[in-house]
């Protein structure tokens, strides 16, 4: 069986084979050409000559460039990442505000998923499967605050999805819109703030229709 | 004085006058343009085209394309917008989220400052004016802790700059990065939680260095 038709028919190669290991190497060669030309500069072209992955595989197997972005995108969700389990809320929300603060206060480990943000502007396919992304990696971060449920450190109803999001958003927000630099007091102060929040009862449902002035 | 001469020479024609209205023109045709076809596809020629205006005139007077979004970008910030003042701190923030759920949950309202966010990926020029806009703006904010805090609605000391971001924040981040739809219970909930926040403290210096837990 040639690597071409290895790489056609997903499933005949065992896990970690020669259909996984061309598809890390096609996926190595996207966020490197997204890293230095952004979207508007990668081609499929430039991913065969840096992958080494024949330019017909390419365009059989992913379709185009979109398609090179959406399977980087659905393999970058298949990882093993879990949140992080200090054992208390505050300790858990902190973390995870300072794996953001990592990657985007970091040029180089901003490099792909600041080029994924951009693309999504560009092209529909990759904004909905940027959405697949963050809907799971955060479907995965509501386990820190079932935890802090079950030990009586948030509320029993707590809106675990928009919590886990708001850890993270004022980091983004700095990152990606108003373009600002980020620091370990920011990622700090965010996760502070919502985790006395969450103590508030603010994140229970219709929490919002009172107010306490 | 012909027209271009006029534009040439700002300060020669009054506020309001001959150079208020063509750079004005300009910025239409700017924020259309960006519409459209976004940065990519943005030329110097369509402004022109867009606008009546010589692209001579373009030209001279702002250089390029980058030059024209970052004149947008400035004569947005010039405009007389103030914060909301409700008469309380739930209410104004309220108030602020609702304006973020006007602008990016409408297709049409959202085209320009997603077009601008959009464009600050590829052009360094850009993201400056575009952080130029958002911290001016957001310093037009921070009255609303100021009077929260003369009311005794927010602790003397609550750092208004964080509490104006981490309202506006959840929202930004779905519309731009996970890509998930806005309404107006989120932004309920997002002004709620970061009031809670503000009450418990959680804006104070070094309060990021305490666990409630």
């Amino acid at each position: 069986m040639s690597e071409e038709d290895a790489s056609a028919t997903p499933g005949t190669v065992r896990p970690g084979g020669r259909t996984a290991r061309t598809r890390a190497a096609v996926r190595d060669a996207v966020l490197t050409g997204l890293a230095e030309h952004g979207y508007p500069g990668l081609t499929v072209e430039y991913v065969a000559e840096r992958s080494g992955v024949h330019k017909t595989t390419l365009y059989r197997r992913w379709g185009s460039v979109e398609g090179l972005l959406t399977d980087a995108l659905d393999l970058a969700g298949e990882d093993t990442w879990t949140p992080p389990d200090t054992g208390s809320l505050d300790g858990d929300l902190r973390a995870l505000a300072h794996e953001v603060i990592d990657t985007f206060g970091d040029v180089s480990a901003a490099a792909a998923p600041t080029a994924f943000i951009a693309a999504a502007f560009q092209s529909e396919r990759t904004a909905e499967a940027l959405r697949g992304f963050y809907a799971e990696r955060f479907a995965r971060c509501e386990s820190v605050v079932q935890r802090a449920v079950e030990r009586g450190q948030a509320p029993p109803g707590t809106d675990a999805a928009a919590v886990v999001r708001a850890v993270s958003a004022p980091l983004f927000f700095r990152a990606v819109v108003t373009r600002e630099p980020l620091g370990t007091p920011l990622a700090d102060q965010s996760a502070a703030s919502v985790a006395a929040a969450v103590r508030a009862g603010a994140y229970l449902p219709d929490t919002s229709q009172d107010s306490a002035d």
